[in-house]
């Protein structure tokens, strides 16, 4: 059944080609539909387009989808096109004319349109929380391992002393920025587009405040233009600001995997979070990181999806949005799996003592060396050109290792203030 | 002069190929640099690196250096391979010893940072404004043609009534979510990088917590690892945040092009915002909005190359960064450029009158139609068919169209609403 | 089971983490698995490291196993990770000793990649055989129109006459640039890596020849690591030469939407090809080729998607390429479907007799006009003026339109060469 | 001086707006547009369009142009928005009326066109060129240090023994895919769309199949809306073919920048290929590598940003293609000079000796000790199990190194073969 069938029979290979696997993506936004279905009862209730009674029942046949749901016992059969139909269909079927009467003053596009806002804005929320917890995991682990020393590398060559305290705590840092465009990615979704029907708005004397307050959102998409063509701009929002937090995501991985070789021989992680080969019996390598990369690289390339198939369409609704609705979600449910096992993993983590008195490590203290002469009197630039004489001539010796005692050094890595930062987001 | 010159000769060919555009790009951020060298004098000052006197000197010759870029005098010549090189170069030739001790505590990698994290905090708050000014005109044209009708399309089909003024504040509306990213991207530059050195911070105690208050950031980005990390990550945030507002003048811009067409024929612009062809005399061709549009478009894809650029490489610098200064400084002096234009054209926009009587229109109010039925008794359903009937059998005959009395619909625009949730950023 | 399990529990979400999907896919590569595996059994044979007798046993358990495949009855358990962990199983459990010599002298790792080199083979040539009939198609619906006049556009401007003789006939011939591309493609994936075992071949005497022709590979990839780095490449390539044919297509079907929009109403398709609305019963829209443009929009982000993946991976195999394999499956089956689908429905189309005597239509002859005032005599850029001005105090009064002779021309279209240059590749 | 100025004053900010860059891309096609012109003179000269004395003096004063730009004196000045509005500027200053002519039947659109593919043919000829000696020089180095050892990582784990032999000759064999593929490009652009004018043809009399023979194109692209839609087309090819050479080259730069760092110590180059810092005075870091890598990463997103640019345009030139120009220059430029100095950069590497013997390659011979099992009688399955026992049990000791016999091996490096394919392009 579609709503919009016009009695003639539609080739079956066309209509796989025009539902695509709708059924399968639309569980996700089932049970955001049924509570923006009840609130748009609610609201047609409120200016006399539906007497109290058929509110009620509505209502209830609404939550006895939504309790199907729960149970898994919700299924979308194949002679829908999608959850909207269903839901129209069911009420119909239980409620007669009753139910023919909850399309009123709603388009299909408004309907997918607000599900999938309020589905953003919970994932939204969940993701910000995920990523809280991953920092707070990050900061426990730089101050546990904030005496440990650890190589740092520009250029992937040698360069001065870190930490495994600056390299947790570094990542902590930069995860609050993407805390930042979450926060925006909220505000952008948590604006109710219900009542903008087919993008021109309706004829009848509908309330949207009425529905804004009873979804919970912040504020309305009022233009109904506008709120037409959040499709897309928030699908643009969410998996730009994921990918955002995923590119934060690959770069750890990369460390992690770089790290764990023997080369490095940095890290280490309990077996169950390495894998073999099927032909060298020794490796135990890092799929669960390089698994990490890689899907975090996926969501990179997914906001790029939504410019490409948005992008160029004049204003108003397009076929074309139906196929934004499976990689946006794709990418909130992907990243937070990721994260969980980002969290899972990280704190498994061995960090090994590294010999820093290696002669591959030897020049890690040459700014050090210059420290020295500049204390003695020496310009910067002087002090530089005589060391970089001694390395030239092979008669560098390391310095002693310095202190550094600036916030948010290896030896005062500034981990309250960083926590501070985050949570006065 | 190259800071690191060892004294080895280079050849001409690596040299340009490693040097690149630098020495054009640094013009952009010659003044930034300057500005952030006097904060860390003034702070190696505090901290007693340096003297107060030679703070002093130090200052006055960068002060120099700012008028000669206010005067247009100031050039990176080629002798040196950026504009870092070039004012230390040039602090060292007038103040002899005392220029040498300019770069004590830091590192060319913290000077290109802060220099950029200035430039883009600018920047950011500039395009902001002009984004608001944009908006602000675009609520001016809704209401100058609220009450204008425009036939409003789904698929490119002729769907239901619309209106000018719906699709004049529907951008305007549009544009406060991108506000909503510039202003998660400002919180993201607006953090000092100053003091993480080459990403390792300084053994010298310097004072961070000095050079911000003094640059006017809100804040530190504290770990120097991550202060490091942010090139690469401000870098990706920028230009994907001038994406977002770039998608949604490239979709404007459509439009306009579209509606210029002779088949629709809704608007029109003066002669000096169309240009001709070089065969067919009668062109008047929307190149101001096709511009617009693809320069737009470049935009989106520039949030991409940041990506490529940077993915999967490991923590520290790499010599990969220097070449993601050229397309985040090229997208957000593009994007202001793009929206001066947008401002001063749309402006001149001609609003035609549109004969919604024409047979190609006649379908515009079924939903108006079937809004008569369902005032009458009709279930929505119920209803949708019988004028569906019409329509097939060709009986259908329009409807008188019927105001619409919701919020943000085009007979109750909610400009002032709209207007408040921008003032409310 | 798998195949490097060690008896270490691993957790369950991490199992899901690490497999994703591969089941699955694998279904798509399955046969191809099989068809390896025996072309490998028997090199074993002949370099004597199975005897016959071990040979025919494993490719008699293996023709069973692709008569499973054939049948519908073969399915990969959940207790395998992937295909080739359940095929080595199968030869084991039956074969004992035997199936466990089947892994001699290969590895996962260019099993995977053998597989997935015929897998891209066969269906390459197949998307280069529907392409085939797609450009049939339409250089016969170019035949059968060449007469029917259309507006040409150039900036969405009327310009000059056009005909769907060259409307149909371009894209035939646009098509004919993408088969180069997927012809080059072919020689990419038309290379056998076989015998490249984990990137770093094999210290048993392996003929690798002898599984080249077998499998019937028109060359090797000689050198193994080039072999192994295969993965990657033969995935960036297909998507990309994908990506070329889905934006001639895509382009083409955004011509279809815009034409069959009431504005221009130059074309229109049977209702079993378009869609109605849930609330506006006069809706015919034209979702095949919204979802065509779509589709194949999201094929051109498929590419990049390669791209990032494996960007700036170091040599030698990771994890990450697990990850390649979802997208470049579905970008093949997708372009086979929508080339179908295409093929379809294109075939349908009913074109429109268009009155190019409306007044919008007027100035397509200008350049005609032109012409006749060269033909007595001015130079072009004088006869250009003239008729400007008529244009502009708006005088001008259309001529005559002229045949065009040239070949390629609307009037000559060329139908024949281009089918030969077709025929050519 | 504008071809098409209709004497109205135009906004100079408007102007530089529109114009953009164009003037200093156009010295890139200045030259092919000279030929085009000179080609198209001649057309016009055979089919009595111009006297022979007419378009002798077109052609010689069009040479003059030649030798101006072959001197350097050739300037496309601000009264001209590009290089075409020039040249017949040029030429109606000289020659008066004549030159008033040379615009006959043709447009600025086929203008641009034939110069843009004379263009890209030229430079995917020479590109491939550069890439041949390219694969020439490392099969040279692959020949010279065939024999030192390297350990092959998976994982970026230590897996089984490799050699720079095998290092080198991979890369060689990777690039003759990308060979391929620019190959294809060079059919795609070697197509004469001259004749096409804006796209839809002219009603003079022109002859496409002489330009053809005199532009020495191998055909033509017949159809006149397929030649306007080559705009675009082409520069997704070209762009999209230079991309996969630049994921070969970037993966091989990364390759380098590991093996450059301490941990890994397999190479290094001499000092005039790397540079240091302004801190620390010891670094050598690979810069040139590095910005190979960074600038392929560059060159592999201008590919998404044709798409970008191009993607849902209806068919039809737009003032979007003008924007294309830029960067499909800049990918063809950057390319040659990125093939110049690999070329000379890896031909000064220097190859160290790795001592295999180190602990931390011990397990890179566990596949050589499964072979001596299997030798010895045992299935793979059974010995891979007991040598992984042993390495569990820390009893593993490292087997002699066996020598790898088959084509492509570390042993049998097949160099002649891979040469031998890259000759029969």
């Amino acid at each position: 059944m579609k709503l919009w069938d016009k009695g003639i029979p539609i080739n079956k290979k066309i209509e796989k080609f025009t539902v695509g696997n709708d059924r399968e993506l639309d569980m996700f936004i089932a049970g955001y539909d049924i509570t923006a279905s009840k609130a748009h009862a609610r609201m047609l209730g409120k200016v006399n387009l539906l007497t109290l009674t058929e509110v009620e029942e509505i209502c209830r046949e609404l939550d006895k989808l939504q309790q199907q749901l729960n149970d898994g016992t919700f299924v979308i059969g194949e002679e829908f096109e999608d959850v909207h139909s269903k839901i129209e269909f069911e009420l119909t079927r239980v409620l007669g004319e009753i139910g023919k009467k909850i399309h009123t003053g709603r388009s299909r596009n408004d309907q997918v349109l607000v599900a999938m806002q309020l589905y953003f804005k919970d994932n939204l929320m969940e993701i910000s929380a995920k990523t809280g917890t991953l920092i707070d995991v990050l900061l426990g682990l730089a101050k546990e391992h904030s005496e440990k020393v650890l190589p740092g590398y520009t250029h992937l060559q040698v360069a001065m002393p870190s930490s495994f305290g600056l390299w947790f705590s570094a990542y902590a840092e930069l995860l609050i920025d993407d805390l930042y465009l979450l926060e925006a990615g909220l505000k952008i979704v948590d604006q109710n587009p219900l009542g903008s029907a087919a993008g021109y708005g309706s004829s009848f004397p509908i309330d949207r405040e009425f529905t804004t307050r009873e979804l919970g959102f912040k504020t309305l998409k009022y233009n109904v233009v506008a709120a037409q063509m959040s499709r897309g701009k928030s699908e643009r929002t969410v998996t730009s600001n994921i990918a955002s937090l995923s590119n934060t995501l690959s770069r750890f991985a990369m460390d992690v995997c770089l790290y764990m070789s023997q080369n490095f021989d940095f890290i280490t992680f309990p077996d169950e979070l390495t894998t073999g080969s099927s032909i060298m019996p020794h490796k135990k390598n890092p799929d669960v990181f390089e698994l990490i990369r890689g899907k975090c690289n996926k969501l990179q390339a997914i906001a790029n999806e939504m410019i490409l198939i948005t992008n160029n369409l004049p204003s108003g609704y397009h076929r074309d949005y139906q196929l934004i609705k499976e990689n946006s979600i794709y990418a909130v449910e992907s990243i937070k799996e990721i994260l969980d096992i980002f969290i899972y993993s990280i704190a498994l983590i061995k960090v090994k003592e590294i010999d820093i008195n290696q002669e591959k490590y030897k020049y890690l203290f040459t700014v050090d060396s210059i420290n020295d002469l500049v204390m003695q009197g020496k310009s910067f630039r002087e002090a530089y050109k005589e060391i970089g004489k001694k390395v030239q001539n092979n008669t560098y010796e390391a310095s002693n290792p310095k202190k550094h005692t600036h916030i948010g050094s290896k030896d005062n890595l500034g981990l309250a203030e960083i926590a501070r930062k985050k949570d006065e987001i």
